[in-house]
C-alpha cells in the first residue's frame, strides 16, 4: 500500500463540511469496533519497566503496526537497546505534516490485589449515573488516548482514501520507565521524525465538558545530596553530642532551601524565571480554579508555597523545590542508637521558562557547599535535567486545534499548564525545533498508575471525534504555513 | 550441695593474704580449663533477638547453671516471657553480699561474610605483639566478662572450700534484645535478689593498662516522630509548591533541636542538669582524655557538641539529642517525583543525674507541636526511658574495688563515665535500692556487636585475677557496713 495519497485534498469549503460529518458519523456508527481494538490493545500486558514483559511490549509493538498498516500507513518497527519504537509515515500532497506521539506501555499494576477485576482484562462497566467507564492498566494512560488519534485517521481514510495532513505516527514502549533507549533511538531515526507539529495526547481536559490544550509544562532538576560525617556508624552513647550527625546537617540544609514565605530561598534561584505573557495570565484567571478544592481533596487546608502567588501559579508558572525522599540511620523497627555515617536526600526542581538546569544545579551546590559545617562531606548525584517548555498562545496551529475543540465540545477549549514534565516535549523542542500540540481526553479522575485505572467511553468517543476534527482544521485553505 | 558455706571467713590478715596468693595461684595454674569452659558457652549460639535460637538460649542457661551448681551455688533457670534467668546463690556467714549481673545472650552474626572465621568456632589467635586474642561472638560481650567472675568464685570455692563473701548471681538472657521479660520478671524475683551492691562487669578498661570503674551512666529516652500532611502521596509535578512537605516540616523541625554552638535548643532542656561533683571533676581532668585522638579515629576532626564543655563532658555528663534515623518517600534507586504523606525520625536524648525523662518527653513534644506548620499532625510514639545513673565516688565499696584493683594492676583505677546506658544499672537502683559497681576488663577495640568481636587473653586472666581480689577486700574486716 503506498503511503502517499491523492485523495482528500482540496475540496471546497460545503464539501469538506459535509466530508467531515461523514467522517464523523462513520466513527460513531464504529465506535464498537474501535473499541474492540482498544480491548485488543489493553489485553496485551506490555509493562515497560520488567524485563519479563519484554515480549508482549514486543506483541503491542507489532500489534500497533499491524493496525496502521491496514489504514494505508508505511509502518515500520524499529529495535531499540530496548522496547522496540513503532514509526509511520502517511504523506498527502498538501498541508502540514504532523507527527503524533504515544506510547504503548503501561504501568506496573501492583498492588494487584487493589484492582476488582484483572487488569488486562478490560471490563466495560456502567456507572450509577449511565456513564461507561473501560477498566482496564493502560485504559487512559497512554492506550485508550493514542488510539483516538489512530482511530480518528481509521475513519478518514476509509470515507474519503486519505488524511486531512501528512502523518506521521510515534509510539515508543519506554515512556513509563523514563524512556533510556529514546536518545540513543532518536540520534538514529533524526531528520525521519522532522514534521511541522507533534501532536499528543498524553494530557487532561480541565473537566468533563470544557477540553483543553496544555501549553506549558515545568522542566524537571533531579539531584541526590549524601552526607558523610565520621567514616563509620557510631554509638550514640560513646559520641552522642561531640560526634556530627550527618541526619542533622542533612535536615539543617534541608531547612534552609525554604524562606519563611514558601519562596525556594536558594541564591539567585529566581533569576532567569520568565513571567507569563498577559495573554496567558488571563486565561488562567478565566479558568477560576478552585484553590480550597484542590488542595482539600488530598486533605489539606492552605497552600505551603510563596504567598506572592496564587496556588494555579504556584503549581504551573513558579520553579519548586521538593525533597522527594530522606533516609539516614535506622528505620526498622523499635530503635539503633546510632549515630549514622552517612545521610541521604533525593531533591528535585520543577524548573519554568527562562531557567537552565545547569545553572540551577550549579546554585544548588553552590548554597549546600556554602552551609557545609566542618567534618562533612557532600556527594552529589545529578539525576537529569530538562528545561521547561512553553507552546506560543498566538500559534496558529493552536488556535486551529481550539477552533476544531469548540466544534466539537461546544465550547472554547482552556489553555492550561502542567506541573510536571512530558519530556518528549522538550526532547523534540531542543533536537527537532518541533514544537508541540498537547491535547488528552482523560480525566483527573482516571486513576493514572493505580489500581482500576480507567478511560471514559465518552473520553474515547469525543476524543477520536475531536482528533477527526483537528486534522480537517489543520488541513484549511487558510492554514497558511508561514504564520505557524 | 549447701548454699551456705562457714568456711573462709575471719581468717587473721597475714594468712587472709597468703589465701589470697594461694586462690590467684590457682587461678593461674588452672586458666586452661577457664579458657576451655569459655570456649564451651562460646560455642552456644545464644542469639536472643532471632527466636529460632531460643533452643541455644536455653542451653546456654542450663550449662551456666550446671558450672555454678558445681562449685557450690544454690542454682535455678527461672522461666520468662522470654528466655530464662539464671540465678544462684552461695551464702557466707560474714561479709556483705554481692549480687553478679551479666547476660549470657549474644548480639547476631551478621554481616557473616566479614567474619574471619565461624562466629561460634572460638579461636585463640596470637596477635604479632604476642598477646592472644579470643575471638568468637560474646567472647567480650558479654560470656568472656561474666566467666571472669564465675571462675573467681571457682578458684576461692577449690582452694578454701568457700566465698570471702555472699554471692548472687543473676544471669539474664534478652540483654541484647533490650530485656523484654525483666520487669516481669522483677516483680516475681523480687526481694531475692537484694543485696549489698551489684557486682557488673559489661564495661571496659580505662586502656590496657589502667583499669576503670564506671561511675556514670547516661540515661535514655527514646522517641519517634511521624509527620504526616497529605493524606496520600502526592506528585511532586502535580502539588509541588503548593502541597506542604512532611520532609520538609520534619527537616525544619530537626534543625530547631540544636542551637548554634551545638547546645540542645529545647527550652528548659537543661533545667534539672545536676553538676558534677568537685572530686569527679578532677577524677576526669586527671584522664588527660585525648579528644583529637577519640575524634581523628573515627574520621573526624572537631566536636559538634556544646561549645561550653570538653568533649569529655560532652560525651559523659551531658545531655545530647541525637537523630538516630529519618525516612520519608522514595529512597530506592533513581528518583520517584513525590510529595510523601508521611515522613519519621527517630530521636534519642542522652539524660544526665537530675533529669527526668518523662519530663524531658513533655518539654520535646511541646516544643515539636509549637512549630508544626499548618496542615500537619505529629504522632509521637515513645519507645521508652530510663534516668541517669550515678555511683557516688565516695561509697566504700568502690574504695575497696579501686584497693584491690590497684594490687593487681599496680595502678590506680580510674573512675570514668559512660555515655551510653546499662538499664539494669538505674533499674536495680530504682526498684531495690542497690548501688552497682561496675568493673570490666573489655578494651575499646573489642569490637562488641560487631564481625570478629574479640577478648584479650589478658582481660579474661586479669579479670579473674581482679574479683578474685575485689572478693577478698569487700570481706575485709575493715568493711563497715554503716558506713557503705
Amino acid at each position: 500500500m503506498s503511503s502517499k495519497d491523492q485523495s482528500s485534498t482540496a475540496y471546497p469549503p460545503e464539501e469538506k463540511q459535509l466530508l467531515l460529518q461523514r467522517v464523523l458519523s462513520y466513527a460513531d456508527d464504529n465506535v464498537n469496533a474501535s473499541l474492540d481494538r482498544l480491548f485488543h490493545l489493553l489485553r496485551i500486558p506490555s509493562v515497560s519497566c520488567d524485563p519479563r514483559h519484554a515480549p508482549q511490549c514486543q506483541e503491542a509493538a507489532s500489534w500497533l503496526a499491524n493496525e496502521l498498516e491496514s489504514i494505508g500507513f508505511d509502518t515500520s518497527v524499529r529495535q531499540t537497546t530496548g522496547n522496540p519504537v513503532v514509526l509511520a509515515h502517511k504523506r498527502q500532497a498538501i498541508g502540514p505534516h504532523v507527527l503524533f506521539y504515544g506510547h504503548y506501555d503501561v504501568q506496573p499494576v501492583e498492588p494487584l490485589d487493589k484492582w476488582r477485576a484483572d487488569p488486562f482484562d478490560p471490563q466495560l462497566k456502567a456507572q450509577p449515573n449511565g456513564e461507561m467507564q473501560i477498566v482496564a492498566r493502560g485504559a487512559s494512560d497512554d492506550k485508550g488516548q493514542l488510539l483516538t488519534f489512530v482511530e480518528a485517521c481509521r475513519a478518514w481514510k476509509t470515507v474519503t482514501g486519505g488524511l486531512p495532513v501528512s502523518v506521521s505516527m510515534f509510539f515508543e514502549g519506554e515512556e513509563e520507565s523514563g524512556s533510556p533507549s529514546m536518545d540513543e533511538f532518536l540520534d538514529q531515526a533524526g531528520e525521519e521524525l522532522r514534521a511541522d507539529i507533534m501532536l499528543l495526547c498524553d494530557t487532561y481536559l480541565w473537566n468533563d465538558a470544557i477540553p483543553a490544550v496544555t501549553v506549558m509544562f515545568r522542566g524537571l532538576l533531579e539531584e541526590e545530596v549524601e552526607i558523610t560525617c565520621a567514616s563509620r556508624d557510631l554509638h550514640s552513647g560513646a559520641y552522642g553530642n561531640a560526634a556530627r550527625n550527618p541526619i542533622q546537617v542533612l535536615a539543617e540544609l534541608i531547612a534552609s532551601l525554604r524562606g519563611e514565605s514558601g519562596e525556594v530561598a536558594i541564591e539567585g534561584f529566581y533569576d532567569d524565571v520568565e513571567e507569563q505573557g498577559e495573554e496567558l495570565k488571563s486565561e488562567l484567571k478565566r479558568l477560576h480554579f478552585d484553590a480550597d478544592r484542590f488542595l482539600q481533596n488530598v486533605g489539606l487546608s492552605q497552600s505551603a508555597g510563596d504567598e506572592a502567588y496564587s496556588v494555579l501559579e504556584q503549581i504551573w508558572t513558579r520553579p519548586s523545590c521538593e525533597i522527594n525522599g530522606i533516609a539516614g540511620g535506622y528505620y526498622g523497627e523499635g530503635l539503633k542508637t546510632i549515630i549514622p555515617s552517612k545521610a541521604v536526600a533525593k531533591i528535585s526542581f520543577r524548573l519554568v521558562a527562562g531557567q537552565d538546569p545547569e545553572k540551577i544545579q550549579a546554585k544548588f551546590h553552590e548554597h549546600i557547599r556554602a552551609r557545609l559545617p566542618a567534618d562533612c562531606t557532600v556527594n552529589f548525584t545529578g539525576l537529569g535535567g530538562s528545561r521547561a517548555s512553553v507552546i506560543p498562545s498566538d500559534s496558529l496551529y493552536l488556535r486551529r486545534a481550539r477552533a476544531a475543540l469548540k466544534d466539537e465540545w461546544s465550547c472554547e477549549a482552556v489553555l492550561i499548564g502542567s506541573g510536571g514534565s512530558i519530556p518528549i516535549v522538550s526532547v523534540m523542542q531542543s533536537r527537532l525545533g518541533i514544537g508541540s500540540l498537547p491535547i488528552g481526553f482523560a480525566r483527573s479522575d482516571n486513576r493514572h498508575h493505580s489500581p482500576n485505572e480507567k478511560y471514559d467511553l465518552s473520553s474515547f468517543q469525543k476524543g477520536i471525534r475531536s482528533w477527526i476534527r483537528i486534522l480537517a482544521e489543520l488541513s484549511s485553505n487558510e492554514t497558511n504555513r508561514s504564520r505557524l
